[in-house]
């Protein structure tokens, strides 16, 4: 198993699994914020994946995103591989609301993060639980 | 042929076609950027497509970011599909370089655009003209 870079374990859960990717909690609770790393050495750019993992990374995108839109009632989803920073391919998926405290614009670096209370963590994770995407093993 | 929104119309030129794809380039010379818009109707994200509109965006999208990749020497391909301003689905195709205004934060917001010169247009699309994404079709 690819190691996950250190930014993403120090600002991130671990909270699930797809037959390709891992599935991060941004500690922020400002907004849903879900990370998929695809299991793969040294790859930093989605057309870098194979053409089998390619496929595989987009049906778990889907995947969570519709689960994103209809159980957490999004308003936006923001898909996003950036990896300015952090160079492990990365894709994040981030639930937007018109009240979030960024909208319209993006997320990264415009607010500072809030920390997740353990009731609010929980609620997270069983709007996820509820959806059920498809292929996702959760670890919570 | 869907509409494209005022804004993206606005903002952007119409350099190309994908079967699926019209190919947009953001009239900011801060950063070779450019935007995929799918051809649908009152779709307005990624997992609304059809399964085969999916594929065929993976590949268009893959098929330009590995051209930009290698004809553009990038440092790093920003590619995200955001819509929190403009609602009909747009992907953004964002090469980043170390030395770019808004490095390493992302460029949404970042910088005011600045005009192309008629000069620095033509090298754009020269360079695209050379990597040749495969099923582009270029309109300028």
């Amino acid at each position: 198993m690819a190691e996950l870079h250190p930014q993403l374990m120090k600002d991130c859960l671990l909270i699930g699994r797809f037959p390709l990717c891992r599935l991060l909690l941004m500690q922020d609770a400002n907004y849903p914020w879900f990370i998929l790393v695809p299991d793969r050495e040294a790859v930093t750019e989605i057309h870098q994946l194979g053409a089998d993992d390619r496929r595989q990374l987009l049906s778990e995108s889907c995947a969570l995103a519709t689960v994103l839109a209809e159980h957490f009632h999004a308003d936006k989803l923001n898909i996003a591989a950036l990896g300015n920073v952090v160079p492990q391919l990365h894709v994040h998926h981030v639930v937007r609301y018109h009240d979030d405290p960024a909208w319209p614009a993006p997320v990264w670096g415009h607010t500072p993060a809030k920390p997740y209370t353990a009731k609010a963590l929980d609620e997270v994770i069983d709007k996820l639980r509820a959806g059920a995407p498809d292929g996702l093993e959760l670890l919570v």
